[in-house]
């Protein structure tokens, strides 16, 4: 006998909302029962569009009955307190990262998340990414004996407007917060983090003291060593590569390509067109699997990944390379 | 106000009827309403999948009056009538290429489609097909100047079953075909056919007398040349390439990359796993524009194409190809 | 103890006699001791760049009693009289192709060459490009299994002058030819030969009835099928590939890159700068490595390769693609 | 009128003596006068190779009136000596790297450099490697705008023997040193070092307190970043990669391909042979652009680069990296 769909209430029905309603609509397992969104406008668009309910207050999702699970695509200064919401009213969760900006409040849901045995998953996309995904398990089956460096490059397309940058937390919090799970996917036991930061050309960068050019080393106990190299933004697109360096070998995860064409003439060969623009193109497969595996984790068929745990170990390294490029010192992770 | 989905019927629910069912059950401007299949319980389990109607005879999806359009997925042999009676019920069609393996038949055929007005469209998929839909755009568009030479490489995985290959019409009616419409479709006003074909490893080609390796050049009015390169298997997978040569450079399209992995070591560098395996994968993105592009010209906001003529030129080639592969001689093509 | 290094006498010092003037003065093994030219400044110019002594006469250089071996790189009529010259004087040759415009005076050597038991080496110097040599060992060594086809692309930046047009025996034996030995370097057992040539673009080409683009298709006894595509003029620079294409896998040869420097940018990603301009850049190494071979052969220690038989079967293939480009009929060849 | 070949007397004919010995051999403007090497077979085998005369003793070589330029390619402790001496005697000189393994030696010598106006020039051939080269240039030129972010890939194919380790001045002296110099050739300004360092595979490295793995990051004044990671061993041969990234788009620099040949199969497509295996190979055209380069300075037809200055800012920022790693800090940089 089949199985029900999973029922899902998302709260949030943004840009993000958006794509993880599709995601919902696109898989056969999941349906999307509720959504939630002050602006109440955009909920009750998204709650036609799916044939879903529609509600300004998340709490009605979360109590409604009539969800399996939640979908938390709001603001991160909400994360923490639906977090806990749906854990105690024993509904999986599925968050967007960060948890939280502020590693106190993280902190202080854990023993909570830990007691309840209710499933909460961090919305760390990439990890389900076939190329970045395909690369890891390589890794994993030894393809390359022991994994000595890690480069992960990430870069933007563009910088976000000021504003933005004023409540992102920062780089470390906002945009490299990835690729410090991306770093945790391929490697464990990472223990000590030194960052460079510089802002060199973005005006919002400058206005919040942020960086907008930064360099992450992060040294693992194995003394495999991850260079994190990040731009708020890429004339070339969206740039998101990693090289595996091991004993044996060297996987390297590149770019996809718009299409398969190449162009070659008088002034250059083999040139290829531009790189798909952002994130949304780039994951969308990404963020389809994701969805799936979570569907498989709320049905009890997978265990949590990423995890909570995986969303603070971020955040960890996130403060630590900020107080780094702060001070100039090496700061030690105590993950 | 949006349209109301296009009704299709669905003739023929073997693996391409399959390719076929799932493309219109994504797209949400299509819907399957009825299947046709004299293997009845394939019919049955496709109408159940996707909430149509089964029934044994395709003549009852044709005057059902429950169907806005006819997408033809059987054997090739039944194809023109299928066709005619679609056309007499004013009904448009999709219909899987070739056309038939006897001309005579289509040239019969013709007449009527032209005198009917009924949209009749051929299945040459490649043509949405992302890759070398970009590419030709890009001739078209003159970034390589006047088109001089035009290479098409197209492998099979491996040879179809032996008894396939004696109704397949032959390497040239059966595979080259889509060839055939893929040279057309960069290039106008082809007249002249020469092709060189062996028998080196398949035995059903042996058994049949066919081909299992072929080159076949046309010429164009301009002068412009085209090389088409067959064989029936390659052990690289399937392999689907075009470079495009013009006046003012070159396009090429490659094969698309399982993913964006590239492995080395010490044996390799560089090395990128194999290509997705055949055409359902290869061609996944290319059957769900052509479906898409054939509701918008069942709706009245595209034009035929490619066109019951395109299909008719590819076969009066195929014929050709197989004559001068025969004698040797160069055949002139009037298409 | 060392030996003496090769002496040679070098006959013509035109562009490509200088190619080989450098590769002689370039290689510790063999010195330039007499350069003849009717052109007597050119000789003149060479000999004391290269401390040689200079003539207008080839018999001269042939007679002087000072050379071990003899470089042909006059023009092409000249080549019989200067081989026969040589072989008659007991002086191993090395000539530039072709042999001759004109089969039949090759035919009429060829005795003369066989009793002498005198070598003689073709200039095809293709077949010691590194990237060309090292694809055919790998054939040779049953990398791909068995070779089923072969695609040579073969394009010249640019047509020559009109006048060379008119005097150079036409697109198949001047230029084709080249990649008639490249098919017979990868595979043996030529039989047919069919072919397709166009004018599209060069006043030259149309003025002396020659063709600036063409096809020409190769049968073996095994069925493997060769294509040889040509142009006379390249947008892209000069274009030189291979593709193998075996049972078990395929070996292609790409274009060597001018650097290893790829750019990125808004309009395109990792484009590559033009290929190296022409034949002298592109087989510079070519050039040398078939100078040190054949001083090799001088001295006993290597076989010749390729043969005064490879270039007459070179020829009767270019002679047998003329006629079948202009009968459209596929020609038997008799190698 | 042509001028007198330069006259070199080198000293050193150990490995790297041997390539510049080789280097002057082929430059048709040069000469190799003299050979000096303690170790005198050494010197008399070389000098009898190249028609030069040998001694045990540098400072003959230096004095004996008949040599125009020194090349110092002996051991790094003898390199301040020769170098004074050989600017006392008004000889210009081009020196190996480093200039010593301790800055005070280096900053005594600077002075008599500075007073003396005769030129030296520091052996960092990278820079005259075509591909690095090109990629410089195209980045001075504007091609990616401001300069932001440079990634610097440099591993060696295996470690050295665990003596040599103990004398090399550890890994930021040794090898970081050439990446050093390739920072400040594509970016000035540079004020701070920071670095991580690790002991994975290296037994000669833990035996010597050394890393065998290591991430140098470092700051200009413009914000501009640079990255380098280095590895003492690569399982994929010699790996030197650059990474250029800038306002307006990305210049890369690969590895150059031993040939051009991709392979494909069932396990793996467009695979290419591994790279050249180490640096005299890779780096084979740099040595040679190197030694013509400093044929033009010692004939006053090019100004000195990279001078002694470089070489003392590439050894402050490798003992600035060195006490990086060490501590943890991030240091200052006065260059």
């Amino acid at each position: 006998m089949t199985p029900q769909p999973v029922r899902f209430g998302l709260i949030g029905t943004g840009r993000i909302g958006q794509v993880h309603a599709a995601s919902i609509a696109a898989d056969p397992e999941a349906t999307l029962a509720w959504v939630a969104d002050p602006f109440i406008e955009g909920a009750r668009a998204t709650a036609e569009r799916y044939g879903a309910t529609a509600t300004e207050f998340a709490e009605q999702v979360i109590n409604s009955g009539e969800v399996d699970a939640i979908l938390i695509a709001s603001p991160t200064p909400t994360h923490v307190d639906l977090i806990e919401a749906s854990v105690r009213a024993g509904l999986p969760v599925l968050c967007e990262k960060p948890i939280d900006l502020d590693l106190a409040r993280v902190e202080a849901l854990r023993p909570l998340i830990e007691a309840s045995g209710v499933p909460v998953a961090l919305g760390f996309n990439r990890r389900f990414d076939p190329n970045h995904a395909a690369a890891q398990a390589r890794v994993k089956a030894g393809d390359i004996g022991a994994l000595e460096q890690l480069i992960i490059i990430s870069r933007d397309p563009a910088a976000p407007p000021a504003a933005y940058i004023g409540t992102s937390g920062g780089i470390f919090r906002d945009m490299t917060i990835h690729d410090f799970d991306m770093a945790r996917f391929f490697l464990d036991g990472i223990v000590e983090v030194s960052a460079t930061g510089t802002r060199t050309f973005d005006p919002g960068a400058r206005e919040h003291g942020d960086f907008d050019t930064a360099v992450v080393t992060l040294r693992a106990e194995s003394g495999a060593i991850v260079t994190i190299v990040n731009s708020r933004h890429s004339a070339v697109g969206y740039d998101q590569r990693i090289e595996a360096f091991g004993s044996q070998g060297m996987l390297q995860v590149g770019n996809p390509q718009l299409n398969t064409v190449v162009l070659s003439n008088a002034h250059a060969v083999e040139a290829r067109p531009p790189y798909p623009e952002f994130f949304l193109e780039r994951y969308a497969e990404a963020y389809s699997a994701e969805l799936r595996e979570f569907v498989k984790l709320v049905r009890g068929e997978a265990s949590t990944s990423p995890t909570f745990d995986d969303g603070r170990a971020a955040l960890i390294l996130a403060d630590a390379a900020q107080r780094a490029a702060e001070t100039g010192a090496t700061i030690a992770a105590a993950l």
